[in-house]
């Protein structure tokens, strides 16, 4: 249960360690515990977080640190969500799923009049309608397969249109027809309403696509960072809850 | 031409400068160049390579630092190579591009045997052979997608399958019927050979693959780095060279 740390010898010589903490020794909390965080602390203090993000949360994350949690609202044919997707998100969740989670939520400006015919308008017309209630199905029907085919789509020449290929190529077993069925019925209304209310319920209300939450929060000061950095920003988020979470202490 | 530099006030304070510099400014070099270097040789020690990496070099590359140079010589059907292409190399190349080359060989463990009547074996059977003739040819055909079309193939389910439907979904202008026509004729077997010439020249000889040589060279001691953490690499490889050209020592 006690990870190896990737820790250089110095921090975590033992003997310096009962040293400084004879005091500790006296608790409840077991010398090796105790040994174990104060490694830990002394390691992340010492060695870039970045680093650390590769060589000990990325490949072996702490399993008392939940991942870091981001969700995206955005719509099928806006273009800056379409790099976000393509050239950071995608990429970053490739390389660090375990220690990030991410939501896709495709409804992002469209407005939802429920008792028109079409109970959906968006800003990139009909085929963003029709695209986001295709990813809602998708990321519905497909289950762990899902980013990778809204991937596969958002990076393509044609979106709407590359729907179908990419659902074969990495979800073969789902078949087209159950996609279709839903985007055309009743399901997809009921998938793309759900998402339009997650949506209306952002606070702060959102003002423009992609928009990010993180940990459940909208940082406006944060955003640059998030779509151009994304990887180094989740490292860091990151090792900051781990850091918080062993110590108790923010670094 | 002096780029802005994103450092902190302290290690760029220009009073300072002068007085720590007083014997360099009565050199040619003019003293906003000498500035220029002192102050980007300090950021450099200051900052987290991997911040820097974001911050400075993935988006505001130096035209004076040649990018990394990455060859990966692989083989279609290869487990280990599929993993790294789609989990590593992609995405990283992705983020990175601006600093970062990637060249794909696809041979790898492959035999040559010209007087037979199918000119090469594979590893993994003849299914390999096609797929590394097919993905030969459609980097010959498609230029800049085609480490995207390659990525498609090898993240799909079926990686031979998936070679029509991905060269639709990013390169629809290049026929079908022209990369067909490439691998089963005399094209094919032309890329197909020189590939083949380029993985048997390797120094040291290749022992597996996935096979990567950084800026022309393999070196045994950085593989795993690579192969795990390839994005750090790729970021610490280029801060390295950019301090290096600019103030003529390694850090």
């Amino acid at each position: 249960m006690l990870q190896k740390l990737n820790t250089n010898g110095s921090s975590c010589d033992r003997q310096r360690w009962v040293k400084s903490n004879k005091r500790l020794i006296g608790l409840k909390l077991s010398t090796e515990r105790l040994f174990y965080f104060w490694c830990l602390r002394n390691a992340v203090r010492q060695k870039p977080v970045e680093k650390q993000c590769m060589e000990v949360n990325a490949t072996r994350p702490n399993q008392a640190v939940p991942p870091v949690s981001v969700i995206l609202y955005y719509e099928s044919l806006c273009p800056d969500c379409r790099v976000f997707i393509t050239q950071q998100l995608f990429p970053t969740w490739t390389m660090l799923q375990d220690i990030m989670t991410v939501t896709l939520v495709p409804y992002g400006n469209a407005k939802e009049i429920p008792s028109a015919n079409s109970p959906f308008t968006c800003q990139h017309g009909e085929p963003e309608c029709r695209g986001n209630m295709i990813e809602a199905c998708i990321i519905h029907l497909t289950g762990h397969t899902a980013f990778q085919i809204i991937y596969c789509m958002e990076s393509s020449v044609n979106v709407v249109n590359a729907a179908q290929p990419c659902l074969q190529l990495y979800a073969p077993s789902v078949s087209w027809s159950s996609v279709d069925s839903c985007w055309k019925g009743g399901l997809g209304y009921q998938l793309m309403h759900r998402n339009a209310v997650m949506t209306r319920a952002l606070r702060p209300v959102h003002t423009h696509v992609p928009w990010l939450t993180v940990n459940g929060e909208y940082e406006e000061e944060n955003e640059d960072k998030e779509m151009s950095s994304l990887f180094y920003f989740v490292c860091q988020l990151y090792k900051v809850r781990m850091v918080f979470l062993v110590t108790g202490t923010p670094i």
